[in-house]
């Protein structure tokens, strides 16, 4: 399933671009005023929020922001939200803890926006705007075209909101073309899948626009391979955490092909090196990062702005390399339900 | 060096809050007018800034979010800050990322503060206001007294903004006693040396006000041990990383001894029993926590609120002896040096 699923990346992409284009008038309407943007999602809905919290901030001068659902549903938090716009994030718009959330958000002043692949949802049917992403019927337990929609969705969302609108018009096209070429690029993947089968420690790394690609890698990599696998930004990697990185560390990085965090990962690849890890790996970057990592894949070939929403992919087809190779149920993983329940455990 | 700064963490507790206290009329008028609060830091700061951060959310009903550093440094972001406050945390106080953030966020409209053991460096001379923490010199390169100075710092910020003021008067003496009597409890310590030194795979988890503080415990126990380990949200871990936790894992849980995260720890510890991992330790909870997992350890006697300026104490002390019984020099691990550049490497 997961593998179809993959496929139906590019028809995801489009589908939802489709849908979604038409409406950014209506987000300005309802969102322009507001100053400030809080995201709320778990898992992959996280990981896809935080390139909406980084694409706002970045290129719509909004301040974007990760809401911590705890502080709505465990402490009950008075917070005057009259100049916000909460974004919430689900595929399935059924996790309750979202819907609580959201709900917190309404009554205290802020405007919501249910970002689910469920128009039929009680997230949605709560929203004051709903934008659907078209991915259609995700069985897989891990998200792969309900992610790829979601993230066509924030650059929606940044879209409508950003003075340059982030090239979106342009490329609109050429989003499923370039997923649908990564999807079927080769190289690099065999040699990636083997060094990672070695590696007892494995690190994926982003920064920036491509912080949530790499957590959103990691949790691929985790969930399908069911190893413990870190997503990390290379800032916080290097203020702590690549003490550890050793002879059996193998590290990620992910890169867009241009922008101001190529400099920094080809040094980091240099300096992983000479800590002795078992391998670097580069999916996406330029010709220099290709040439520092010991291991390189394709990436996305559209700028730093919209590359998140196609980076992804190479991730996934390793991931599920990786997992078919070392035995794994990639469909459903050992113990993990499509739809988690946060605190259902909560008394 | 480790070890004997540890030990002088409750004078460092008591002299910084006795420096601090008597300024929360000053951080009122400089900082009670602006309804957000954004907070920077990295490492050690970064998770005191974390336990900051929910506090006044919970607490004062101020706005609080982790700011992200790249958004200002390498993306040069126009934000309108001119309701926020951005607070600033670095131990040195001459982290350039954190200096050139702050700077940033004067220019955009933000009121500076900032948090530091160096009244005289960089990032407090640019400040609008100075909250020096009263450590002393630190050496080691993990930091212990100046991050539980820090915590104090910011118990001080959520008084000093909090109607209720967070039951910081009555308790001020009592923090520094606690911060002693638990550096002496030895408790499960040995048998959590033991667990920990077996398990391949390392979590640490805690939830809301107590998230930085299994953050930090987390960042302690890679630094010194140098092994791998994730410091989590409990939500999070079972969005995902749960799937993964087996045979080879041990999770340590953060309590606080009262509280709504405890009831879901409880849930979490019998869930991870299911899932055969090899250790489930508590540090702090009540009784019924402490009867749910494997190993227990004292934690502090302060509510929730106020414990995390405590609570991280035993996982310092834990790791501290579990790097030594690895024969790890933990004063100076390996790579790792006292001020991190981030982007020493940018281009």
């Amino acid at each position: 399933m997961m593998a179809r699923e993959m496929r139906q990346q590019p028809d995801a992409v489009a589908d939802t671009l489709d849908g979604l284009m038409p409406r950014r008038p209506e987000i300005e309407r309802l969102v322009g005023s507001r100053r400030n943007l809080l995201f709320v999602g778990r898992g992959s809905s996280d990981n896809a929020a935080t390139y909406g919290r980084y694409l706002l901030e970045i290129h719509a001068g909004i301040r974007g922001a990760m809401f911590a659902p705890s502080v709505a549903t465990l402490y009950e938090a008075e917070l005057d939200l009259r100049d916000t716009a909460m974004v919430s994030l689900s595929q399935s718009g059924a996790t309750e803890e979202i819907v609580e959330v959201q709900e917190w958000g309404a009554r205290h002043g802020a405007v919501t926006v249910a970002v689910t692949n469920d128009e039929s949802s009680a997230l949605a049917a709560a929203a004051q705007l709903t934008l659907p992403t078209r991915a259609g019927e995700e069985r897989a337990v891990p998200a792969t075209k309900s992610y790829l929609a979601q993230m066509a969705a924030m650059a929606v969302l940044g879209s409508a909101l950003s003075h340059d609108r982030i090239g979106l018009d342009q490329n609109a096209v050429r989003l499923p073309v370039e997923v649908d070429r990564l999807l079927d690029e080769r190289g690099g993947i065999d040699a990636s899948v083997e060094a990672l089968r070695d590696a007892r420690d494995l690190i994926v790394t982003g920064r920036g626009l491509l912080l949530g690609t790499a957590q959103e890698v990691a949790l691929k990599l985790e969930e399908t391979c069911l190893r413990p696998v870190r997503g990390l930004s290379y800032a916080d990697l290097r203020h702590g955490p690549i003490a550890a990185a050793g002879a059996q560390t193998a590290v990620l990085m992910i890169a867009p092909d241009s922008g101001p965090v190529i400099g920094p990962l080809v040094s980091l690849a240099g300096e992983l090196r000479t800590r002795g890890v078992l391998a670097t790996l580069c999916l996406g970057g330029d010709d220099a990062l290709a040439a520092t990592a010991d291991i390189g894949v394709a990436g996305p070939r559209l700028g730093e702005a919209l590359a998140p929403v196609a980076a992804v992919v190479p991730g996934q087809v390793i991931a599920e390399c990786l997992a078919r190779r070392l035995g794994h149920d990639v469909d459903a993983p050992r113990g993990l339900s499509k739809v988690t329940q946060t605190d259902a455990m909560r008394q």
